[in-house]
C-alpha cells in the first residue's frame, strides 16, 4: 500500500469530503431547516446510522429495489446490520415499538443516510436527508402544515419553489376512470409519473408496450384536466372521490396558513413507494436543477404494519435533499467560499506572543470568535494569511500600544487602523458597521 | 419475521435511539461546543462514514487493537469498506491529500464513530465524537489554545473540570532514569497509565510480572514527584529534557490563556496511540463518572505518514465524547425531560380551525415556535397534550374574540389569561417574564 497514492486518499466512490467553506453551508443550511423545523413545532429524535437487515429488509419497508442498495455487514457476534436507506423506517421502526410517544407524534431527524446505487449527477452514496413527519394525526391539516412549513423553509432560504400536488386515492380514481384493470395499475403509474419528464408522447409510448392502447388517451386527458370540479363529475370509485375530497380540504388548509405556491399535478405519484394518500414533490423556479429539492407523502399503512397491528396508524411527511440544496446554493453564486466564522485574527510581536494570548483570551470571553498566530510568523505574512482565510479584522498587539492599554485594530479590507482598548475592539467588532 | 417483536423494534445492539427531550439535550450539547470551537478559531469539515480499509487499517492509524473493532462491508463494485472508528484518521487523510489547506489548519468536526468492540457502561458501538485539532503548528501555543478552549467549553457547559496533563517525550524520559530498557517501555508504560485507576501497589504488581521488578520502585517515585525544578534533575536524556521544556512552555502559554483548572500528572500516558508530545485527558469534578470527557495529545508523525513524505507535519487535537457528556448532563439533574422547543400550542374551537391555522401562522412568521391542534381534539384534551409535552403557553381562538380581533392566551403555569391581538401575543410570548 502506498499511502502516497492520491486516489487512495480521497473519500470512497459515490461520498464527499466537504472542506471548511462548504462544510459550513451545509451546517448553515441544515440549521436554517431546524430552525423552522422547531418553529413547526417539530421535535428531534436521534436514531443510529445501523439497522439489522431484518427491520430494513422488512416487506413494508423500502421494497426490493432500495434493498439492492442497501450497504450490508455483520457485527462480530454474526448480527446481520445494514446501513439505514432512509430515516422513514427507523421512524416507523420508533413509533411502532414505543406506544407512550404522543399522538400526534411530530419528529425531525437530520442525519446521512446510504444507497449502494449507481452514480449519476446529484446522487450519492452518503447523503444527508432532512425530514419532518407528523405520526397520528390523519387530517389533512397535517399535511397542509407540512407544506405551509415546506413554503417557509424555501422563503427563509431564499429560494422561489413551486410545490406540486397530487393525491394517490385520487389517481388510483383516475385509472378507474380510464378503465385500467387493476392489474396493471402500478405499472400505469409509473409511466404517468414521468409524464413531466419524458411528455405526453413518451407516456404514452409507455402505456402501449404495456398493453394499454386503448387507456393511454381518456388517462392522458384525465390527467391534463386540473380543474377539480370538472373531475369530480368524472371520477366515480369511492376510492377516487375520497381522494378528490381530501384534495379539496387540503387545499382549503393551505390556504388557511396562507400557501400559495403549490400546483395541482394529476400525473404525480412518487413511484410505487408506501404512499397512500397525498404526494408532493418540491421544485426549484428559475433553475438548472431537474430533481425535486424535497418530496413526500401520506403513508397510513407503514407504521401499522411495523408494529403488527391492523389499526392504521396515520402519518405525513417530507424529505428536504441537503445535498441538492447546497447544491442549489451554489448555483445561485450564494455559497461564499471566502466567508470565515473567524471575525478576527490576533497578530502578536516577537516579544508579545504571552500578551497577545491574553487579548485573544479576553475576545473570545466577550464571545468575539478569534484566532491568533500560532506559527511565529511575522506580521506581514499574518496579515497575508488572515486575508486569505477571509478573516475581515486583525488586532496588532505591539509592545508600546499595550503600555498604554491598547491594541491596534485594522479592518482589512479599507485598511483603516483604530488604537483601541481590548474591551472597545469588541464593541467595534461585534458592531457589523466598523469603518 | 415478526415485526411485532419487541426486541427487533429495538435499534441493534450497542445503539441507542434518543427520543426528543433526549435528542433535543444532545443537540444543545453539541450547539454549545460548536459555537466554542468556532469562538477559537476552528472551521467545520465533514467527511464521510464511509472509509477505505486500506486508510483505516493503515499502520500509521488506529492499530491492531482499533482495527479488530471495525466494522468491515463491501460496497457493490467490491471495494473494501469500512465505518470510520474515530475522526483523526479521516483528518489525517485529507490534510495529507490536500496541500492547498493553509497551515495551521484548525478544523472541527461534530460527528458518529463505529467500534464493534465489547459493551460496557458508557461504552457503545456508535457514539459521536466532537473533534478540534490544529494541524501544522508545532509550537506548545497550540496546545495551549486547545486547553483553553477545553476550559471554556466546559465553563460554558456548567462543568467543573480537571485538565490532566503530561507529555510522552518527558514520560520516555522518566523511564530511561528509572533504567527501563527501551524494550520494554510500551510494556511499561501501559501499566503507568493506569497509576490512577489501580494505585501504586497495582502497578507495582504488573510492573513486576513484566520483569521490571528493580526498575518499578525508581519509576514510581519519579512519576510521584510533580515538582518541575526537581525533575529537571532527574531526567537526563535528551528526549525527556526536551519533554520537560515543552510542558514548561506549555503551561506559561496556560497561564497567558488564563487557564487554571490543569494539573500535571507525571503517570499520564494515553495508552499506546500515535502521540509524540503532549497529552491530556479531562475528568468532571465531584462526579460519578470515572471515565473521562474529553482526551488528546499532540501527534507529529501521524499527518506526515499519511502524506508518505518524510516531513514532520506537526498536529495536536482533543476529542470530547458527546455520549458521556449527556451522561453528566443527566447525572447533574440537568437533563431537563419536560422541556419544549414549542413556546405555544394553538386550540381552535370545532368552527375555527381555519381561523386557528391563520394564527399560528402569524405566531410562525413572528419567529414564535408553534404548533396546533390536528386531531380535532376537544378543548381540555388539548390544553393536557400542551401541558403533558411541556408546552408553557396555549392560545385559543374562539369565534367571538376572532370578531374582536382578539385571541386568549393563556399561561399553563400559572392559569393566568389575558385577551390579546396576535401581534401583542408575540411580543408576550417572546419575553420570558410574561405573567
Amino acid at each position: 500500500m502506498r499511502m502516497d497514492d492520491d486516489s487512495l486518499l480521497q473519500a470512497p466512490r459515490g461520498t464527499r469530503d466537504f472542506k471548511p467553506a462548504e462544510a459550513g453551508l451545509r451546517l448553515a443550511i441544515s440549521e436554517k431547516l431546524r430552525c423552522v423545523f422547531e418553529r413547526y413545532g417539530f421535535v428531534p429524535l436521534e436514531t443510529p446510522v445501523l439497522e439489522k437487515m431484518e427491520v430494513l429488509s422488512s416487506k413494508y419497508a423500502g421494497g426490493s429495489e432500495i434493498l439492492k442498495e442497501t450497504y450490508q455487514l455483520e457485527d462480530q457476534g454474526g448480527r446481520k446490520l445494514g446501513l439505514r436507506y432512509d430515516l422513514t423506517v427507523p421512524l416507523c421502526r420508533v413509533v411502532a415499538g414505543d406506544a407512550s410517544l404522543p399522538k400526534p407524534f411530530k419528529r425531525y431527524q437530520i442525519a446521512p443516510v446510504f444507497r449502494d446505487g449507481p452514480l449519476k449527477t446529484g446522487r450519492y452514496r452518503e447523503f444527508v436527508q432532512c425530514d419532518v413527519d407528523t405520526i397520528g394525526a390523519g387530517g389533512m391539516i397535517a399535511d397542509a402544515e407540512i407544506l405551509a412549513l415546506v413554503a417557509d423553509a424555501f422563503n427563509e432560504l431564499g429560494f422561489k419553489v413551486v410545490i406540486k400536488v397530487n393525491n394517490r386515492k385520487f389517481l388510483n380514481g383516475l385509472l378507474d376512470a380510464a378503465g385500467v384493470p387493476e392489474n396493471k395499475r402500478m405499472n400505469a403509474i409509473l409511466s404517468l409519473d414521468k409524464l413531466e419528464k419524458i411528455g405526453v408522447k413518451g407516456v404514452t409510448g409507455e402505456l402501449k408496450e404495456k398493453g394499454l392502447s386503448k387507456q393511454a388517451g381518456a388517462l392522458l386527458s384525465l390527467v391534463a384536466e386540473k380543474d377539480v370540479k370538472i373531475l369530480e363529475k368524472k371520477v366515480a370509485s369511492a376510492e377516487g372521490k375520497e381522494g378528490l375530497a381530501e384534495l379539496n380540504e387540503l387545499f382549503d388548509y393551505l390556504k388557511a396558513f396562507g400557501v400559495k405556491n403549490f400546483e395541482f399535478v394529476p400525473s404525480l405519484a412518487r413511484g410505487l413507494a408506501y404512499y397512500t394518500g397525498t404526494v408532493f414533490e418540491v421544485y426549484l423556479v428559475d433553475s438548472k436543477l431537474s430533481s425535486s429539492v424535497a418530496a413526500g407523502g401520506r403513508y397510513d399503512d407503514l407504521v401499522g404494519l411495523f408494529a403488527g397491528s391492523k389499526d392504521k396508524v396515520p402519518a405525513v411527511g417530507i424529505s428536504f435533499g441537503l445535498d441538492v440544496l447546497f447544491e442549489a446554493f451554489k448555483e445561485a453564486g450564494k455559497a461564499d467560499a471566502s466567508a470565515s466564522t473567524v471575525r478576527v485574527f490576533v497578530i502578536p510581536f516577537k516579544e508579545t506572543v504571552k500578551e497577545a494570548a491574553g487579548v485573544c483570551a479576553e475576545l473570545r470571553k466577550a464571545g468575539v470568535n478569534a484566532a491568533m498566530d500560532l506559527m511565529g510568523r511575522g506580521v506581514s505574512k499574518n496579515i497575508d494569511f488572515a486575508s486569505k482565510q477571509g478573516i475581515p479584522f486583525v488586532v496588532f498587539v505591539g509592545k508600546q500600544e499595550l503600555e498604554q492599554g491598547k491594541v491596534k485594530l485594522r479592518d482589512l479590507k479599507t485598511g483603516n487602523e483604530e488604537l483601541v482598548s481590548v474591551a472597545q475592539a469588541v464593541k467595534l467588532l461585534k458592531t457589523s458597521l466598523f469603518f
